[in-house]
């Protein structure tokens, strides 16, 4: 696959996260718009609402366009989804006949404000990857208990809160909790201490399985909308403390970031690749009938108050252990009911280098080995007026698949009632 | 408190589960009306839809009960649901002047179908029995590590999956899910052999905290819409083998029964009683301003495929450690936004006898000592065709305030596809 080229000629350069070859969808607003729906496309993103009124696309016998969120459109189905990219290709290619009709409802980005791209229905957080899981093991377990006798086996998730996911450019105040440090006689409430980030991966759902009925892992990838970037806040002292015996609950809750712009998996098709050979067999409804990790590379950048942006780590998806459709494939095979607008963390995402680790727990190693930032200044886990942000892009030739960036900066802690 | 008398003669026997005292809230159908809002008075439901429609109640500009569900009205906030209270206590109290014109509007229970009472907007189940902590950590982990060390400080909860949240009467099927003995070389996967419930109160959030904003014990008992009966299904063996060190996932997934009507905090106001005296100090952000528990009786039921009811435990809610209202607290305390709809599981709740455990586990020592039944089968856990049905209410002078049944069968597991 090569660059696909468009009339909108910002779309054409091998540096944009969006040409033709990638079209996501998101949901924007202008001074003058309220939040609708957008494709982005170049510098500018195609307005879907005006798109839909003035009868240059049409989904459904009603409109979808209408309400600021993708959840209608995902409701329709992979033919509908199929339907809108052949349609917008067609619209934006640079042989389009309807350029003229097209190009009024173009916004330039740097006008628009970006808002959350769905309503998500429920959000799971899963622990997908080997060298993270091996490195937060060892840490926590020593080298010999690193990972639990069940990670080979499971993809290994738990609910997460979808009330506080919140769009790439929201402010989140640091986190408090209970605290307790191991040698401490009984724990004490304050603002979290070890703040940090995960580097992850979004699938949104926008398929669904009626409660009760599972899904093969074939029609788990059919029931993918698309992937986002998704930044999976933890508060590690909070975590340490609360996680026995029922996992992650405050730790995690006040806030998970995504990129603004869902990625479709028609998009994404060109970078597939495979979960790595398997050390011990999966149990049959976990086997994938083919290539279902992406080749996306990733970063995780820090920009501290009134400083420059640093990349502190890279690595890429494919360094996962399970896919997002054995992962979804798993969550419904007790008959659990998976809905559009469902969001699945894939877990952080760190290779097998030290540079590679998408957490701060594994690039400092629990704080003992603090990095040092460009303006000397050093890192154990983040400060507040620090900026973290991820950002990916899968590499075609002479294009790129980009997710735009996933930002968010910390706030002090709120004063308690 | 006395029973307070309604024009609705049924609605005023020492029998009901609804004198005018309760007045809770649920979703109704007949073979002639399309699913609506309705209140249960003695042995009738009352059509609000209708009684909005015909102007004999206006809470709002807009109309709230044209929909299905009581989200709309959780929204207005307590201001309005004292409005709501008052005013159906005047149309239907024994000297209402308006009976003529609302009696057109009751239904006959036994007409009605029940639907879900609301959206759940997610899901949290907590663990605050202190005797089912203690049993279950006695059999997973001996006598001396049966607490966890947070427990006495946190009330532990886990965010589980509202896609499932189901009325009384919904049929489940067993769970397929990964098993694993401990003696085992590799797990199989295949439908559940320890299918349990679990006897637990739900607490419905009605009010909502921005992100970011925590909110004190006072605020989260406002927030408290009502309770239901709330049967945590579990997956006894797929537990054990996945929620190492995430927590319960696909164990709790497939389903949670609750009660159809929300009995309103209104309602449940003479019954306050306090949570015990406090072992550990409980730090400032949870300690309550007043008594916030309630004298509620439960019980256990268990109806196998063609036989009758019998009770297997009896206990009460003020066995807690923890309120809703200290849960919902710790629940907002990191930041994390709550919201109309939310529903919190108070956790297991088991008295200190044998006979008051609120779980199958507990009851049969993770099925070492089976329970016999009145047939002469025993059970160590669920079978197929076993309805499991949870009852409860709070007993007045001459009333008493009734949840209805949270009932639910089991089906055979589904083939796997």
């Amino acid at each position: 696959m090569t660059l696909l080229t468009s009339w909108v000629e910002s779309a054409n350069s091998a540096d944009t996260d969006f040409p033709l070859n990638n079209l996501p969808y998101g949901v924007f607003s202008t001074n003058s718009l309220e939040p609708r729906c957008g494709v982005a496309i170049g510098d500018q993103v195609l307005d879907m609402q005006a798109l839909e009124e003035n009868g240059l696309i049409a989904l459904d016998d009603e409109p979808v366009f209408d309400v600021p969120y993708w959840n209608d459109v995902m409701e329709l189905g992979p033919k509908a989804w199929e339907t809108l990219r052949s349609r917008l290709m067609e619209l934006l290619s640079s042989d389009a006949s309807d350029q003229a009709a097209v190009a009024p409802h173009l916004v330039p980005l740097s006008d628009a404000r970006l808002h959350m791209p769905m309503v998500v229905s429920e959000y799971t957080d899963f622990y997908a990857g080997r060298h993270h899981a091996t490195n937060v093991g060892t840490i926590f377990r020593g080298a010999e208990n690193a990972l639990p006798p069940n990670w080979l086996h499971i993809p290994i998730g738990y609910n997460g809160r979808a009330s506080t996911v919140v769009v790439s450019g929201t402010d989140i105040h640091r986190p408090n909790g209970q605290l307790k440090s191991p040698d401490a006689e009984k724990p004490s409430f304050g603002p979290c201490k070890r703040l940090d980030i995960e580097l992850e991966m979004g699938a949104v759902v926008g398929g669904s399985n009626e409660m009760g009925r599972p899904v093969t892992v074939a029609e788990a990838d059919e029931m993918i909308f698309g992937y986002v970037l998704l930044n999976d806040w933890s508060a590690r002292d909070i975590q340490a403390w609360e996680y026995q015996p029922l996992g992650p609950f405050q730790a995690k809750a006040f806030a998970t970031s995504i990129s603004p712009w869902i990625v479709t998996r028609a998009a994404l098709e060109p970078f597939r690749t495979s979960t790595p050979e398997r050390e011990k067999d999966l149990l049959p409804y976990l086997q994938e009938p083919g290539p279902m990790l992406y080749d996306i590379d990733l970063a995780v950048l820090i920009e501290p108050e009134g400083g420059e942006q640093e990349v502190i780590a890279r690595t890429n998806y494919n360094q996962m252990y399970f896919s997002a459709a054995q992962q979804l494939t798993h969550h419904a095979s007790s008959g659990c009911a998976m809905c559009a607008g469902d969001l699945l963390g894939s877990g952080t995402i760190s290779g097998p280098e030290k540079s590679e680790r998408g957490s701060l727990l594994e690039l400092t190693w629990s704080g003992k080995e603090p990095i040092t930032l460009q303006n000397g200044a050093t890192r154990s886990f983040i400060e507040d007026g620090d900026t973290m942000i991820l950002t990916g892009h899968a590499q075609g030739e002479g294009y790129r698949i980009g997710f735009g960036a996933c930002a968010g900066k910390i706030l002090p802690a709120v004063e308690y009632p």
